[in-house]
């Protein structure tokens, strides 16, 4: 069976659609109701709301799919705030003729993520356009979290002396991704680290010393650590062997000419830290599923202002900077 | 200047884009913070949530603009269900090749309408696909909406003798949208009715009475109303000559062999409500802008459950279905 126009009409068949598919996995007593906005208990305080569209290529890859991937992006994105996620929303922009068995497959995966995750899809929305006006399958996810007593963590509260964490390895769903789009066979299983994060991540604030987080998703840890040096005094320093890259990993990035530190991740998070407390961070994060190949990389300097500086494995030391250009087009 | 897959990279050309053209036109407070998130003040008690993605062809049409139609759509998506808009989120799906200015144009019109309709965009994210891999640009826009001491409207008020009004004229969006595609030329001037309804609906609830309201998008009226019977015991009767339609949409849509009932409104609310509220409501909204002409056009029956049923000019009865396939393609 294949996706028509008509069940982007807005009539019948959408509504089979809806039905047979989202409901079915999706489905909660609020999304249920069929209204034109999911109707949910908010909280008194402070909000975190966050969206995200996504368009990998392609749609199924090792490690994941885009259903997955828009569940945990979402839920990443909240939970690096320092809120906890709740409700997300999915929009669908499918190409006349994707495979609705496809579709069935990624929404489901979605439905597995999102309750392991702990957010309720409380809203869709589905949209068809014509053959070879899209590529396959496009997903936006909306989401919504609260802090329930948590502060919200800001990039204004680092300063000198902060520690820089990572909570593992660097550039595997880049790389994962690009496998299959490719091709590629690096005689080795590199699956993507698409993961979500919001109940190691809960942990670690409650843990204290905390101050920033974030996910290096698109233009990987180097990106990452460039937008928070970007306009302030402070610089970054990170020293490259402790950046945890697996042997699989390094081997098909010198063999592709990429730098893993610009290669993009979808179940890590950079943590900035007060010095005292990284020690205690890193024991917390190695509990966790997620958090095994934690470690400290570099920390917060005074020199170097608004820069990272890498120092290299030789003693040598290299500016780090944003990328300027794709590397990596579609890999989210 | 045209759209590159940099744009879309998560690099320095992306934070130019965003600087240059989204913060420039929509930034505030929480948003050019560029946080993973935005964060916000929440209310306690419900809330409501929404999604849709907008793939309108063109993306510029009498009356409006993809921009435009993006924020309006999810604004009237959280007011028919009694919430007060509050924020909203945008994400932008860009074909490589894109027009750089058109897209600041689509923006600046989602600022102007966002300012309109009372709500602040607060997170945002931008995808760049290859040339060919999508039709242009796709925004997804989500919402949040707080009650405010405002009760939650829903279906399941609904009571046989209770009225049905719509806030005004029938089809015009769907006919300015096709006009444009097709490059028709009607001989007048069929403009889009998309416009934020949050205000207006907001009056018509503190005047009490209001059981539920949706706004009549994709299907139009006709499915609209087969969505509230659907199901239930509850029938709807409306009257043909009750219902609005322009005379250059009825000219239109006869010649292009098109039912105004199905043809998709972006600025118009089906209403609900108990039939000793009828009347001042009707006062209450021909008091609007956007509510000039509307009407009752039908009640609430015992007869013909879960249906939808046609009072002719000519005194017969047809029953209205919600439409099974496509009639109008990519129309919101």
């Amino acid at each position: 069976m294949k996706i028509t126009l008509a069940h982007g009409s807005g009539g019948k068949i959408t509504h089979e659609l809806i039905k047979d598919v989202f409901f079915r996995h999706l489905g909660n007593d609020i999304l249920k109701k069929a209204e034109d906005s999911g109707v949910a208990d908010a909280r008194p305080g402070k909000m975190a709301v966050t969206t995200d569209s996504f368009v990998v290529k392609p749609v199924f890859f090792p490690g994941g799919d885009i259903g997955k991937l828009a569940v945990c992006g979402t839920v990443n994105d909240l939970a690096v705030t320092g809120a906890s996620p709740k409700y997300i929303t999915a929009g669908f922009i499918i190409e006349e003729g994707f495979s609705l068995e496809d579709l069935e497959k990624i929404v489901r995966s979605m439905a597995e993520w999102a309750l392991k995750a702990g957010v309720e899809v409380i809203a869709g929305d589905t949209k068809v356009v014509e053959k070879g006006e899209a590529d396959g399958i496009f997903i936006n996810t909306s989401g919504v979290g609260f802090f329930e007593g948590a502060s919200e963590l800001s990039a204004g509260n680092i300063r000198p002396g902060d520690k820089v964490i990572i909570t593992g390895t660097m550039g595997d769903h880049g790389i994962a991704v690009l496998s299959r789009r490719k091709g590629l066979d690096f005689q080795s299983d590199i699956k993507s680290d698409c993961a979500p994060l919001a109940g190691m991540l809960a942990d670690v604030t409650a843990a204290g010393g905390v101050k920033f987080m974030r996910d290096p998703t698109r233009g990987g840890l180097a990106t990452t650590l460039n937008e928070i040096t970007r306009g302030t005094e402070l610089g970054i320093v990170i020293e490259e062997e402790k950046a945890p890259v697996s042997g699989p990993v390094r081997s098909a990035c010198e063999l592709l000419g990429l730098d893993p530190l610009y290669v993009a991740n979808e179940g890590k998070a950079v943590i900035v830290a007060g010095k005292g407390s990284a020690e205690n961070i890193i024991a917390v994060l190695r509990r966790h599923e997620y958090g095994k190949d934690a470690s400290v990389i570099g920390e917060v300097t005074r020199e170097a202002g608004g820069r990272v500086c890498l120092r290299t494995r030789y003693g040598t030391a290299r500016i780090i900077d944003m990328m300027a250009s794709e590397q990596l087009p579609r890999i989210c």
